[in-house]
């Protein structure tokens, strides 16, 4: 299966050809639709991944309604209640929920944990590298494995980079940056056989934006008592990146060998932020649906230009730029646009965070006087 | 020296007694003057050295208008600001600034890096655990040492207890539970002489609100180059608790070893919240003068009832109950008062944090039915 495709597929595969329902005025997220000038000095944010809508009206209104509580150390019992909201709605109980700063903060420390006293880490490359960098500072030897020609993980090549040796294995479904899914059907049975061996982490930030129907969530590699987590994050579909959430979801055990290792604290703005927008269906759906159609434009001008990119299934494309990155990246900023950082060995790539419509409209004029 | 006193002491010391001026409308922060009843389910918190008055309209406002920030990975630039802030306040150089997720971040990452592989902490006891705590999860071995007659720490016993096998040595100046200080003249040449054998990490996070004229803060020693790591917390005077700002001031090379080992990361509304807070000095005034006049009306009961407490340059105070702490908490919390948890040995003591003086009142009202 190829991970590569043109616009046409793409709308096809993701069932948007017949015409998605977008909300057009959702909340209070919808901006004027005027022409977009980049102001100087502070280029278009088009390199962290972040969602342009967010945080939600609903996630404002819970962050001013918790001004009261934000002097108080409340946060353990926030926290309670948004373990019991998110094992309700993934299918689990709050003993198996990690909540960190972040799933920056899961990956971190599952790198401490399974990383200090001389663990190996076996990763795919290039990927996220918040884990591999965290569990080099603590002393644990990283194995990257690369990626195939289709820009997917190499299960066979990491299968084969396991040894007695191996702590913690990565894998980040849809990978950053490629964002490419791994089919469910090569990635469940994989996960199953390396979980016998070490502990396997599956990294599912961006989740909710994926429409492949070969994906599936290994959320039930859990259910099963298997040596997993799985971690997802409310920086993304959400949008609250600033404010530090994620999740971990694991075995008990797992999660109380983990716990008690994080060195930072949960904060009340973003424990109550996330406790309203879990909850609230309308937001998620008006961030997914806008996203699509920023990717849309995006690949369109990709397609006009014969420039190939990988099928995405998150909030970013990665593309072929066919000049060093560093090299768009300054061409690009001269134009008010901040794209995202090289990603070796893929130096002639660039990853591209969705911002808003409008604004990928002014990519993809900028784009085509650059490339 | 004795750390004991009576109310008249107190204020003499504190130079109360010729009156102390009161912002008495501070801000926003004022609230009607009427007689406290505490609500059912919902008792009076006087159990975590939280600030009543806190977050200041000038933290709400900073944090309102970090509404649309939240939602980006921003929070390496607005630290960047903080540090800049703090250090031309402290005296240091941005780069001897580290910023965590609470003072406690910076226990925890200090009991990680200097507790890994068999470390060795020495700590007073009881004291303010979270340190202790991390270092045994990580596998450290904690020294404790018991606190002097007077509820001072016991420096000659510390220097004791020190060994080639000590990695960290914890001082809290105040300390916490008992809310006194030691003597500059002898913590001073304790951490100087200390430091030349393990790191010395000093945990000022009542800082703020000392009056005693024995006291000073330790963060010269960082100046001079020494290893020690100073704490402080924007929980406290700054009442910014649930947002999850704290400081460790150290050479740059302690920064450097200790920054990439925090598993968490900052957010965006504590951050904003800080960098207004520490900047408005009338906040931290009004807070200040609060807590004494809270602190006064408690003396003035236990003067009564003779009872003996401790010296407290904190926002709390540590005193006799004659009755085991289990039993006063259950009666407090009856008449709709939560106190502070037991600190072993100290079982027929209470640690009493400073809520309004309307609701100190109460405590005078129904400590005496109690005792």
């Amino acid at each position: 299966m190829s991970n590569t495709m043109t616009r046409r597929e793409w709308m096809a595969s993701a069932g948007l050809a017949a015409g998605g329902t977008v909300l057009a005025g959702y909340g209070g997220v919808a901006r004027a639709a005027t022409a977009v000038t980049p102001k100087s000095g502070s280029p278009i944010r088009m390199m962290y991944n972040e969602n342009p809508y967010a945080p939600s009206q609903v996630a404002r209104r819970a962050m001013r309604n918790a001004f009261d509580e934000a002097n108080l150390y409340a946060m353990r019992e926030a926290a309670g209640e948004l373990k019991q909201l998110i094992a309700g709605q993934v299918g689990l109980k709050p003993e198996n929920i990690l909540i960190g700063a972040g799933s920056t903060e899961i990956l971190n420390v599952a790198g401490l944990a399974y990383g200090m006293g001389g663990g190996e880490i076996v990763s795919p490359h290039p990927t996220f590298e918040v884990m591999n960098r965290y569990g080099k500072t603590i002393g644990a030897n990283v194995i990257r494995v690369p990626l195939r020609d289709d820009y997917e993980m190499d299960l066979g090549a990491m299968r084969g980079a396991v040894t007695e040796k191996t702590t913690l294995i990565y894998v980040c479904n849809p990978n950053n940056p490629t964002g490419t899914i791994i089919p469910d059907r090569e990635l469940r049975p994989f996960c199953r056989e390396m979980s016998e061996k070490a502990l396997v982490f599956i990294d599912e930030a961006y989740h909710e934006y994926v429409s492949h129907p070969a994906y599936s969530s290994l959320v039930e590699l859990v259910k099963e008592g298997r040596n997993v987590i799985v971690s997802r994050t409310a920086s993304k579909v959400h949008g609250l990146a600033g404010l530090r959430v994620g999740f971990g979801f694991a075995r008990p055990d797992i999660v109380e060998n983990l716990q008690p290792k994080m060195t930072g604290t949960l904060n009340m703005m973003g424990l109550r932020a996330a406790l309203a927008s879990y909850r609230d269906q309308r937001f998620q759906q008006y961030s997914r649906e806008k996203n699509e159609e920023a990717k849309q434009i995006v690949m369109d001008a990709l397609d006009r230009m014969g420039r190939e990119y990988a099928r995405s299934d998150t909030n970013f494309i990665f593309f072929h730029t066919g000049v060093p990155i560093s090299q768009f990246q300054a061409a690009m900023e001269a134009r008010g646009i901040r794209v995202g950082r090289p990603f070796p060995p893929y130096l002639d790539w660039c990853r591209l965070s969705m911002a808003r419509p409008r604004e990928m409209e002014l990519f993809a004029e900028k784009v085509t006087e650059v490339l």
